[in-house]
């Protein structure tokens, strides 16, 4: 199975059990614009086009459209995505590189200061989207059946896309992060595909859902900022300060979802309950 | 409590019931080291002495002796941990941010390529220590004891330090990388204390385990390796590459681990089973 392999193990429980167990892989990704490298993750090495298209889009970096093709190179002890873009947003990217002095952190891709921790994301507009109690709760049912690798290893994060009545994409990852660029970038590409002009407004950011196995941190939040979607559902929670953050950029947060119930944390009006369906 | 607040929410179940959860607080945390940012991560904000310590050891960058002071000073929208090193250190690191080109990426702070992935650690030598399974039984069950952040928020990792029959010190975090480097920087911190000589063949990492509640990726076998850690507990999975990796680098790699049994992936002959104690 792409993404994961077995591994023997010797299992202590009432005796002692030789055997195997499926993992998930964990692949150094390179990611480089017209050559130069930009950024190294840990990822599952599948969907790369994808991650390489919401990772750009998420991260701000390149617009799809400066987008001109995606190829996959084994390199060394991992794989290098090449991403060529135009002339113009390589000038940008050449320009963004040079304003960055060293070594950077964790699941804050190109962030060399606090000040850029925060960075200035306009927030999603109210459009009039919502989801009823039933249809969250349905989303993050849905979710389990989505979970391929998961269902293999029990090791790696979901995050899918809900639109108009059903989950339409899903990717997985040993990152969540990864995760929901795989899911951005096969939405991207997904709506700009020419023979899919009668499907593109399911992948409208504005007109759904980011749907999530994992907890949700600052980054995550940024991300469905930068995608522009109104809403993001996870099984897990939120921290403090991504609840803050998803108040301030005006994105409902929804968490703790299970089949039996959730926790709406920001913007609870995009739920839209019995008493409004009443009206 | 430090490093957890409560956010009003929500709860849609049976009916719509109003309340708060307690959340994880996540803090941009800027490592200095005399004066210049090495890295900018996203923490608890809680025992950040012992992370600057432990990120410095684990990242190979400076040894403890090297390290003159730490201090923690509000920043903006963060936090800056001023890590002030020797001379000699700071050239170090001068000459190491001179060959970095850019921005790097998750989980592999100061990463600029594929190569420095699979940075070049020692492999942790056979020295005769070994742990029953009662023992590591023991200690992933004592773990569930130490999760104070975890016990109030459901949301945060636990790293661990086993050794002479006991769990002896805990870190938690929001990420499961910065819980390891608060781990070892508390063990580093305590073992090098003047009035903690006595207690110090606790801290011996040849003479213990780290216990984890997360999964187990490569960058966390690194910083055990880096730790010189002989073995490794987790109680979720690893990935098959982190196996390949603890196998190359000597450190039994134990997942799986539950009160009723656990799953030895690499180095099996550091579990002392019967057989063994009746030789």
């Amino acid at each position: 199975m792409l993404g994961a392999r077995p591994k023997p193990r010797l299992r202590f429980g009432a005796g002692i059990e030789p055997g195997e167990r499926v993992l998930p892989e964990e692949t150094g990704v390179a990611l480089s614009f017209n050559g130069t490298t930009q950024a190294v993750m840990m990822a599952t090495p599948d969907h790369l086009e994808d991650f390489a298209y919401g990772f750009a889009l998420t991260e701000g970096l390149v617009a799809a459209d400066e987008i001109d093709s995606v190829s996959v190179i084994e390199a060394g002890p991992g794989l290098d995505v090449q991403v060529w873009v135009s002339e113009d947003a390589d000038l940008r990217l050449k320009e963004r590189r040079r304003s960055m002095l060293g070594p950077v952190g964790c699941g804050l891709c190109g962030i060399d200061s606090l000040e850029q921790v925060f960075r200035d994301l306009p927030a999603v507009a109210p459009n009039g989207f919502s989801m009823t109690p039933a249809q969250i709760i349905a989303a993050i049912t849905a979710l389990r059946g989505e979970q391929r690798l998961h269902d293999a290893t029990r090791a790696v994060h979901c995050a899918a896309w809900w639109s108009a009545g059903a989950l339409r994409l899903a990717r997985e990852d040993v990152g969540r992060h990864n995760a929901l660029d795989k899911l951005v970038g096969a939405m991207v590409r997904a709506s700009t595909h020419p023979t899919a002009a009668a499907l593109s407004s399911r992948y409208d950011p504005a007109q759904g859902a980011v749907v999530m196995t994992s907890r949700l941190s600052i980054d995550l939040v940024q991300k469905v900022a930068s995608l522009g979607a109104p809403v993001i559902i996870a099984v897990s929670s939120p921290t403090a300060d991504a609840v803050e953050l998803a108040d301030r950029l005006g994105i409902t947060l929804i968490a703790q979802a299970r089949p039996d119930g959730f926790e709406v944390f920001t913007h609870t009006d995009r739920i839209a309950t019995e008493t409004e369906y009443a009206r």
